[in-house]
Formats: C-alpha cells, structure tokens, sequence
C-alpha cells in the first residue's frame, strides 16, 4: 500500500465528462489498494470566464481580488471531483488550500509556497477517505487567498506529496509520458520510462511543456517521485504506464544524450561595435533588468581594435521593448547598430551522460552543417548543449539530431 | 458619521453593469461620509451554472460538497464588487465567510448563523476600507463552507450589522420599498416610509416576497434598523429612499391595517367524516410531520352525531405528496373521504393596530361579500387575519380589501 497524489490539470478536468473519467483513474489506484489525495485544476470554461468578468470590470486590477475570484475555478472542480468519486460509492470531501494550510507567501498572482500543514488531510487521507485538494492556491498568513501563478498545480501536487510524505506524485495530462523529443515533430521519438531530476529539470527549462520547472524544482529538492501520464489513455495492467521522474538514473546502457528540447519563444538581438572594456556589458543588462525583461543565451564574439558584438536572446514577448529600450540607451552604450532576429529557435540536447562524455557538441555540429544549417549562438550547461538557429530548420534539426545520437525508435 | 451594511441581492448584481451600477451607490454613501461594508449575493447565471455542474456529476449529492461548489458564485461577485469599487478609486477588499469568522452550525445547505467575529472587519472598514462580504455563507467549527439556505443572503446581511453595530442595514433589491399591497396588482398601493419589525415578520411569513423572515426575525430579536429600497432607482437627495423596518411605529394616525399580504403557493386538504374524539388529530399531521410537510392554516368545524370535517393547507409543493401519504393512512385515521382544492389563494390583513381595535376581521368578510367572493378557511393571529378563497378571486379581494382599509394612495 503506497499514499499517492495524482493530480489533473485543467485539460484532464475540462469538463463534466473528463471529471468523471478522471474519477475513474482515482477509483483504479483506491482499488489497488493505495491511499490516495488529489489535486486538481480549474475547468477552462471557468476560468476563462472568471478572468473576463475581472476585465470586464477593471484593467488595473487588484492581484488580491484577482485571486479571490480566479481561485473559485479550482474550489469548483474540487467540490465537483468529491461528488464524482461519492457517485463511484467513494469515500471523498474536497479541502480548500485555506483548509489544508497551503500557506504562502503574498506575492498574489504568483505567490510562493512556504509550507503546508496538511496534518488534517493526512489523517483524512489514512483513514481511507480521498482528499481531493483545489490546486494552484493557497492562502497569506493573513488569511487571504493566493494563487500560485504559472504552473501552479504541478507544484501544488508536488508540495503536497512532499508534506504528506506520499510516495509518489502522479501528474495526469494530455500526454502520455515525457518523450525524447516532441513526437508531433519526430515520428520516432519515444517515451522514457525513467528521467532523472536534472534532465527533466532542463527539459523543462529549455522549452518541454510537459511539467513546469518549480515543480519539478521541487520534486528535486524533497526527492520526491513524480511520474507522468495520460488522463485518457486506458493503458491498464501497468503500474507505472508513465514517465518517472527520479533519482539518478539506472540505466547501465544509458545513452549520453536523453532527450532533445526545442524551444520558439525567443528572438535574438545583436549590438554590433560595442567598446570591448568593462561596465559594457553592464550598461546593456542593467537596463533590461530593470524593465524586468530576462536574458536567456549570451554571446560576444572575440575582440578586434577595442570594438567587439554582443549577441543575446529574449522571449519573444519582450521583443519589442527590449529593442525599445535599447535604442533609448544607444548613447549610454555606445554602439553602432542593432541588428535583430525574430524567427529563431532554440534547440537543446539534454543528458547526464555528457558530465563524462567528450564530443557530444561535436557531433552535434557536424550533424547541422550536413543540413547545412547555421548556428547562430552555442550554450552549454554541465547537462545540456543549446544552439540557436534559424525557425524554418526546426523540425530537419530535430529530426536529424534525434536520430545522430541514436534515439529513433527501433 | 453612520457604520451602514448595505446588501445587493442576485438581481441586482446579474451582470458586471449591474455591479458597477452597486458600486455607485456605495461610492455614494461613502461620498456623505459614510463607513460602509458591503454584502453581495452570487451573479444568477453563475450559481445556476454551479448547479447544473453538480447536477450533471451526481443526483444524491453531498450537501458539503455543493455549498462548496455553489459558495464560490458569491465568492465571484465579492472578489468583482471589490474590483469595481477600487475602479472608482475606493479602497476595497472581499472578505469570505471563513475570513469574517461567521460561524454556523453544520446544517449544509440550510446552516444557521451561530455568531460572528467580525473583528478584523470592523478595524478594516473603521480605518476607511470597504469591505465586500460574500454573502450566503459561513463556515462550521471544522473549517468547512455552508450556506445559509433561502433567504441567506439577508440574513448574512443583519447579522454582519448586529455583529459590526452597524447603524443600519440597507437591503437593496428590484422593488422601492415595502408597499401595502402587491403594486403590480393594485395599482393605489402606496410606499410605506416606515414598518414595524412585527408587521413586517406578519408580511414576510404571509406572502409578500420583498424580505426573507429569518432575516426580518434577526432584525427584531436585535433591533436593527432594516431599510427596503431599490438598486435600480436614481433617486437622490433623501437620505431614506425606501421603508425603514424599525421598532414599533410612530405615526399618530396609523391605520389599523398597514399592509396586505397573498401567497398562492398553498392549496388546501378537506377530510370528510373523521371522528371527533381525541388522537384523530394526531393520526393524521403526525405522519405528516414525519414526511417533512408543514400545515399552515387549520380549521375543524363543528361537530355533530361523533363526527366532523377538518381542514388545512399544505405548502402546493407537498401537495400530491400529503394526498398520497393521507389515502395510504386512511384505514389508521378512519374519514369518510378527502377532498381537495388546489387553486387557492391566502389573503392577510397585517397591522398593529389590530391589537387593540375591534371590529376589523368584521370589515374584512362583509366587503369580501360584497363582492361574491366565498371563505373557505378564516385564521388570525395577534396583528394578522388570514382567509383562504378561490385563487380566481385573488387580484379582486386585494383590490377590494385595500380600498375598505383606506390603503389607496389618494
């Protein structure tokens, strides 16, 4: 007998119909005998509308009552997946962030977890009762409401297992599990039945949609298992159908490079003939972040006569007032032009294996110029290696460098 | 300077204008210098929505689980009310019923105020702050949302102003005011300025749908001044716009009757030939009792050679019900046969002043006669008389019995 957290996000809790479908996953896992509390998210509907009421009212709102009344979309889903196991004969009752003590900080919109009581929900729990918990929300220690911003419910359900000690943390979705690339793109991908926290961590930061960073953040801190799976496959007999997220990785046959992440939300922007001496690179950054605008890739080429480039990306939403700003503080800079680049994309090769491996770049190099496709900048971190190219050559790139370090399917 | 509780029903926050419409009249008390606190009902398209939620997941629902579900509509219209006032440039927030502390006992769905810590509240709208209360609910010892029932709202409304030592609590809804007699059937009904907390309980209890009894019996029990008046009425200039529901009534030249109420929702049992000995009663609203039908009025006429007829009404809702169960019981009760009547109106007669005159029921059957209109059931009480006739004769004897009075505006 295992306590598990299985968590539906709002594709898996669309509607009246996937919220009984899902009610049948968690009346599957009660039925092998496991103890179970869930975390689900908003229906869409109802938070879409939620959200145009709020806009139809203010445009300078409040983030406080923004939370107060987008917080009712998982209070409802909440109540409702209790009624639909109860419908399944189902001991179960739904628990408020406020009610379980998810206790945040007051940064509405996007609080942060500073810890959960959940001693009530636990012995809820043990007793054999499902506790189906509203996800993405907490509450201040001033009693108000708090939602958690940005994937949210993937780091509730997580905080959730780590302070219910559960044994594992399931997260339902639209996919089946974590692939080695996206297999909308490359027919051949396949599903990892194992990844270690560090790659899953960079997958997601370097563009995988299917866990969010802090929670799998989070999942690393507390070593907490998380697998990953579908919401509406039937795939019945196995008990781990998904992607583990793990520890480690004990796979002797490992291959150097584990998946392959792509990302298109960035764009890049070149300064051509700044000064090459200190306080340039301050001058540029320091400004962009203050505007609150992040920096992703950075690169400056070598130096000739005292003027070098300096080239670096941006999400694609701050496009535009990077450029902005940085044409306000051409004196202050003092460089010669600005040449930029909307149509980019990222690809990043991910794998423990290139810690102790050599000549895991090279190959990748050698395999975009047979495509002759060009780099644009080169980053790498101790488990992954990103390059930025033109848009057009995503999907020959990660097609080719899906099969170059032997992840096609057989 | 006056602490007011002002309380906006489902009409009158049916859409985002419609809050923004409330949020003006707040704006305009706190404009003469009021402190207000604001209660608000659920927007009725939301809450039906809840429900027809909950309705497609289960048919036996749990009622903890719909007042979590069907709470979040007020919980909507607190959080946007708050929004609208901070766009007129207010200091607002929403407060729950968990974060006012109003405790209820754990009668989901139905649950009675037990009290109302109202402390952080009152020191929030004492400093200057509006506060927005979700209205309808509460919260049990055991942290979990109910709600109040039918009528819940208003009560929420005077309790929170008994609990904050409000000055007044104002009840906005789609009518002006409290008038003598349905205005939209006798066209000379007049607006009263003022009406005591016993007539109006009289009124409420008798028909008039203007404010829920549980709410005008808290207003008496604790002396809160209550005023009826419109959210949709432009008028300005008098501080009073409506009926003030107040202690006792001042004026020298108060009419015996004040107002007269109908209810077509009752229709009414006859039981033929039962015999008059004692236990027969109990045979027959015993079983009654036990199915959940409340009797209102109840007339045995004379008896003659051991039997008699008796008479009562019944909610129309229970109608069919008590027939069934009556005919089930016949052998235990022993009547000759049942007769029933569901097209039936109560007409009553509502004034203080009936206390101390005579001769005022009197009045009420000669013009009643007058007019051709046959009694089928007479009931009183200390300041209200009551018959019950065919529903057709309804609007007449309304018609009839407010000119008799002397209630036509002049």
């Amino acid at each position: 007998m295992s306590l598990i957290v299985m968590k539906f996000g709002g594709t898996s809790v669309g509607d009246v119909d996937r919220i009984k479908n899902a009610a049948a996953k968690v009346a599957a896992e009660v039925q092998r005998g496991h103890k179970v509390a869930v975390v689900v998210s908003a229906m869409a509907s109802v938070t879409d509308q939620l959200i145009g009421f709020c806009r139809s009212i203010s445009s300078r709102f409040d983030q406080r009552e923004h939370d107060a009344v987008v917080s009712t979309g998982e209070q409802v889903t909440s109540g409702l997946m209790a009624l639909a196991l109860q419908q399944r004969g189902m001991n179960a009752r739904s628990w408020q962030g406020w009610q379980v003590g998810i206790r945040t900080d007051s940064t509405h919109g996007k609080a942060r977890i500073i810890d959960i009581d959940g001693a009530l929900l636990r012995e809820s729990v043990e007793s054999g009762e499902v506790g189906v918990v509203a996800g993405f929300q907490g509450v201040t220690e001033d009693k108000r409401i708090t939602t958690l911003g940005r994937g949210g419910s993937d780091t509730s359900a997580v905080a959730l297992a780590v302070a219910m000690k559960a044994d594992r943390c399931d997260i339902y979705t639209d996919v089946d599990g974590v692939y080695t690339t996206d297999p909308r793109i490359v027919e051949k991908a396949t599903k990892m039945k194992r990844v270690s926290y560090e790659e899953m961590m960079e997958l997601s930061s370097l563009g995988a949609k299917v866990l969010q960073v802090r929670s799998v953040e989070m999942a690393m801190r507390y070593r907490m298992p998380v697998q990953v799976l579908s919401t509406f496959s039937n795939e019945i007999g196995s008990d781990l159908p998904g992607t583990l997220v793990m520890e480690g990785n004990n796979n002797m046959e490992e291959n150097v490079v584990t998946g392959i992440a792509y990302s298109r939300d960035e764009a890049q922007i070149t300064l051509i003939g700044i000064a090459d001496k200190p306080g340039v690179a301050a001058s540029i950054f320091v400004p962009l972040a203050r505007a609150g605008i992040n920096i992703d890739m950075i690169v400056q080429t070598a130096s000739s006569d005292k003027k070098t480039d300096l080239s670096f990306t941006v999400g694609k939403a701050d496009f535009d007032r990077a450029l902005k700003l940085l044409e306000d503080e051409k004196a202050s800079i003092g460089y010669k032009k600005i040449l930029s680049h909307k149509d980019v994309s990222k690809i990043s090769l991910v794998g423990m294996g290139m810690r102790s491996h050599t000549g895991v770049a090279a190959l990748m190099f050698e395999t975009l110029a047979e495509k002759g496709i060009n780099i644009l900048v080169i980053e790498t971190s101790e488990i992954s290696t990103s390059v930025l190219i033109d848009e057009e050559y995503t999907e020959l790139a990660l097609r080719a460098l899906h099969a170059a370090y032997g992840l096609d399917s057989k």
